[in-house]
């Protein structure tokens, strides 16, 4: 056990297991994979279609699917208000959601650096099967590998996700228009400074946490009110506000305007940044997604999204203009305007 | 560049970039991800799907669906005969046409260790490309992520699938009966041995190569013809004909006899398993599958297969019996029988 703290906090009493740390026969596709699956994996979560143990699954989806995939590399894999397990269901089943899908079925691939301990593997899982069900998602396939020691980190989850495009969505880059405006769902950078509080070892005033959390639920709650008058949605992860604002501007070749004093963000962690030198606009987020609404209906989405626990801080920030076509450009608090570019280099590696 | 080889054999020119080796930064989401994405990813395996650059890819798939996912971590990433591009695309075509489906559409996910050459990228990308043509699939949504050096191993992919099961399919463990014939489709162990020829550093007469290969065009005319008289399939990968035989005779409650004179490999391979103490039959494949057929159709469908490039060594292996349940039984050349079990510890790590 690299943290003996872990254990303590097991959210599940663990099964006796005839083995403490994953090796690399458990990755060999034989007995040992067996066992390592039976003994997590499969009990954890199973359901009729991972309970299958084939190749693939099978189902069918009437309408319209969203389909997506990331990997999730974060460093360390337990932080504050999370873990690696919960972090890459919640990521994949929020990328679904912003292609305006109700997420459905996920695939679950383990990387396993030979020495993880069966207690942090059964944590993870268990993080897994909690985020799923808060989601309303079944893992329905999935794989593990193992590699020697130093040849990976610990852990590192793929998940894929298929989901059913909600009929009265219509989210698309091309759906911009000048004089839409710029939403931002909740309090931004709370995830990047959460891990980077931990990397650095600094204590805040206040523990900061991770927003880790599925949004699939307040979209479809937006998008069965507002149906097409939402343009396009995107959670900014990696590369933060500012980086999925520049995406924007770029492939709907418009500019976007928005206004520092209007971007919900938590003392604490504005405090953090300031003392770290980062720029909040840059740090990822995981909770929160950018809505690009029709002007007409902006009050009222930020009105309907203060209303749900996983977006109670949300605000408009700006609106998408005919001018500076491909630019952002932020107006701060004391009235000066520059230009936010994207994230040049690696400001916070491993974040997700 | 590790290998000043690999440089020589590109298969399409690189153009020039303004970077020779992967960066932590090219995996922040920002710039220099854009320029890696667009140097590569994005020209190279460009289609309409992709080109929307969304977190996900929309489309519909009018019956029932398959869906698989599976991680690669071969070392070395290039061998002879492939490379982990291509084995990334055949080996999730492949799971999904083990479902009786028609692969249609993939995520490709990338987590590059900092310092893969761009190099050996491109010529990754390119095999992509390529392997995609050969299956007719296209790459719709991915994801990049970089880690630190020591922290991965040059580059390990994610490839998960989306393919339409065939309307004439019915593949499931719970069709096999007995008296069913267990055909392999082609030369077992070639996979597992030519990696290991390079790992261990043997020169053998001839010069082994991977098999890795799209099965699907011959698994769909499999079941085009045959139809439900094809029962069950499976590809043996990791683990080799031993685990598979010994996961269907598990889940189908049945026995498997299959006869060491019958199983096709070739006599390079063969002598280089004797050679090392391995085996063959729980040495990796991948172009290779297993089919559970009605004894009633067995031969026409070995007759079949033999016409087909891919699998011109198939052959009837053995057969389905409610004797030994559970149990795989094997008959050797000289007439005597032992009992197949499933790989207990990791022969080859990192086979796929």
């Amino acid at each position: 056990m690299s943290d003996p703290k872990i254990k303590m906090n097991l959210s599940c009493p663990m099964p006796q297991l005839d083995f403490d740390v994953i090796t690399l026969g458990h990755g060999s596709g034989g007995t040992l994979t067996q066992k390592l699956l039976d003994s997590g994996v499969f009990t954890v979560l199973s359901n009729p279609f991972l309970d299958q143990r084939h190749d693939g699954a099978m189902f069918t989806i009437p309408g319209r699917i969203a389909f997506s995939s990331d990997s999730y590399v974060i460093s360390p894999i337990f932080f504050p208000g999370g873990n690696i397990g919960e972090l890459a269901i919640n990521g994949t089943v929020n990328d679904l959601a912003m292609c305006g899908a109700i997420p459905k079925y996920l695939s679950l691939s383990f990387i396993i650096e030979e020495g993880l301990t069966m207690v942090e593997f059964w944590e993870i899982i268990n993080s897994i099967k909690s985020a799923c069900d808060s989601a309303g998602v079944l893992v329905v396939t999935g794989d593990t590998k193992v590699v020697e020691r130093g040849k990976g980190d610990k852990i590192f989850i793929n998940t894929s996700g298929i989901g059913e495009v909600h009929s009265q969505a219509n989210i698309s880059t091309s759906r911009i228009i000048p004089g839409d405006r710029v939403i931002v769902s909740n309090q931004i950078a709370t995830h990047g400074m959460s891990i980077m509080s931990v990397r650095k070892g600094l204590e805040f005033e206040s523990t900061m946490k991770s927003d880790t959390r599925p949004l699939n639920h307040v979209v479809k709650k937006l998008i069965e009110r507002f149906g097409e008058d939402v343009h396009f949605l995107r959670d900014p992860t990696r590369g933060g506000v500012a980086s999925v604002l520049n995406e924007i501007a770029t492939d709907s070749k418009l500019g976007i305007d928005i206004f520092q004093k209007d971007i919900p963000i938590d003392d604490a962690v504005a405090g953090a940044c300031e003392m770290l030198g980062l720029d909040s606009l840059y740090v990822a987020n995981e909770g929160v997604f950018i809505a690009i609404v029709d002007e007409r209906v902006a009050d009222e989405v930020v009105s309907l999204l203060r209303e749900q626990d996983e977006t109670t801080e949300a605000a408009t920030i700006g609106n998408v203009t005919a001018a500076h076509a491909r630019q952002v450009i932020l107006t701060s608090s004391i009235g000066g305007r520059r230009v936010v570019n994207r994230l040049t280099g690696e400001q916070l590696p491993r974040i997700c």
